[in-house]
């Protein structure tokens, strides 16, 4: 059976890095499908390559290996982890990369085996001489648990979800993808609580949920359930980010609509546009 | 025997959009080689594309499907289509991504059948959700007419081709490649009509045809036939799109040279340079 | 057995150049693995290529074979090589790429037959119609001197080796990685002549040497051995070439730190920060 691994860096297209590591898990083995899911995270970034995993990971099939090496701790005494979650095994630093897998059942072990790593390791190039050489063994079939000691506190980053506001359900951008789209911190389940009818309130605007892009009139600004689950605000054919000048960090309001009955009281009903 | 499938896309390589792709069609068959074609294509610019498709497609083998998503209307009512052409099949919307292949012999099927999408289909994404499983069916072994009915009247782009003008084969710049070299929409087989000499005259300069870059010499400008047997301008180790301030659209001329007789005529003659 | 083709060229990933490569090896086998060591190689920078070449090879398996094309001097005389290094073959134009496999032993052959290049070829494209089609056929199994006759004279870049100064060993930055690390022509073994404890002087600052990336406090700057074996600088999640203002080319000295007994003199002794 082919074995599927991924790759998940900030290390560009540029430079040789992504290349080494995959000379060495084709070194160990070639019955192998290897996948980019990005490299082009921000230099350093871990909360953006774990947002990345999350959204990438249900759809690979039950017993793919996810490498992720975003990794500024290299050559310190921070762990390497392999998790089991969602039928499949991530491996990289333990720095909060697979904060997203540790909501449902999971396993973590520390990589500590010298025989599946490369008999000289750089101090500044884990994903090389560590990572990849546990991925390609547990891709063929290695127990993770055979890479080291179980650890029962990985660490996990400060997990945007949104709460509570005055005004409503309080989230936040997460992402700006390629289009300008706004991925947020709300998902499709949080939404469905706030009511029948909503209004996303960003960047000073008030908008209304549609169903794709092509519901908008063209250079129109909505929201809607993108494909990873999370509300999204989208400009059609456009960028939303540059449109409300919005970035990751930049607040989202989900409000209630006042009942249909209100709505239509002769007097005192208003409707933001 | 192992399937080919490329991807082309406007996703960018910074997003997991090409992965979650990959995903699924792994999910559906490992025994497969997938090529990107490219994921840089413009935001929405679905000529760009078709332009990428018509260069790279016929270097693949027989049987290679080529899924394609740039795809602004998606989640409205625009079809989804299979397009056999070149022997090969074509998967993506029907927005004249294909137009390229409609000038041999073609077949065109609706993306209908529910047993070839994914269950959970997002309005967002049918690249991964109907697009991405379509193809993996396809390059398995699947009839394309499998796949839904006949398309008799698929969209199609203006093609941009040369025509006659009054100083001679007129034509326009279709794309700019890494290098500044301009690829037009003359192809090989148009200036061959048009005499055994040419000139070709773009941005206020007169070219003349050379055969490779290195005929020119360090920084000249000339005009050739370029690898996808398009004409294109280039700067020896340089670029033409910046000393020309060329871009998709420009205009680009190729006139006969006149004759050798009359050139050699003691008066009357002149040469641009 | 699987072959094994890694790609490194100046096409970029936005043009289908790449993927038209690809097209034709698998053409010829399916039975490969392809892995993209970089595109993003300046156009036209040879030296540049060569030190990716340098630095990912090493990495992978015996048998391998790597194409690369970085050809400003594509259509003209220049030859074609397959050199043989490492246990591995380079494939590309003979002009400098395969400059650092020259130290070991080494053997190399014109590409000239003409059963192993495409029927009709490209005058500026070689790496679809004559590189790739002879790496797939070395891939799966053709001896290299199959191709052509025996080459004793490749074209040899002035390959960038540190020298003696009356400072220390000089060298120079090769190459400035994604994050800003200063990749340097001076090799660890060359450091290790030193002395047991350098100073390295570059940009007007004189840098410690530290282990890895983690050993600086955030945002400091130092040296270090890097993956590629060889000195690098380097700002702890930050961008030295920034910090520095250096580029390629930029100096960098290594010189002995005084001994501890005169360092610990009562008098006399400056140590720079």
């Amino acid at each position: 059976m082919t074995a599927l691994i991924t790759l998940t860096t900030d290390f560009g297209l540029r430079d040789p890095y992504v290349a080494e590591m995959k000379a060495v898990i084709l070194g160990i083995t070639r019955a192998v499908q290897l996948v980019d899911v990005t490299h082009e995270v921000a230099p350093h970034d871990v909360a953006e390559a774990a947002l990345a995993l999350e959204a990438a990971a249900p759809h690979f099939p039950a017993g793919t290996v996810h490498v992720a090496v975003v990794d500024p701790g290299v050559g310190t005494p921070r762990r390497g982890l392999a998790v089991a979650a969602l039928g499949q095994v991530f491996i990289g630093p333990d720095n909060g990369l697979f904060t997203p897998f540790f909501r449902g059942p999971w396993a973590a072990f520390a990589l500590a085996s010298a025989e599946h790593r490369r008999p000289a390791v750089s101090p500044t190039f884990h994903g090389r001489d560590v990572f990849a050489p546990a991925a390609a063994h547990v891709a063929v079939g290695l127990a993770p648990e055979r890479l080291g000691p179980s650890v029962g506190d990985p660490v996990r980053l400060p997990w945007p979800e949104p709460g509570d506001g005055p005004r409503g359900l309080t989230g936040s951008v997460l992402h700006v993808d390629r289009f300008g789209n706004l991925i947020t911190s709300i998902r499709s389940s949080a939404l469905a609580g706030v009511g029948p009818e909503v209004r996303v309130m960003v960047g000073g605007r008030s908008l209304r949920l549609v169903g794709t892009y092509g519901d908008l009139p063209p250079g129109g600004i909505g929201a809607l359930v993108g494909s990873a689950d999370r509300l999204e605000i989208a400009v059609r054919e456009g960028s939303a980010a540059a449109r409300l000048r919005a970035r990751p960090g930049t607040r989202v309001v989900v409000s209630r609509v006042v009942s249909r009955r209100s709505r239509t009281a002769p007097t005192g009903s208003r409707r933001s546009s």
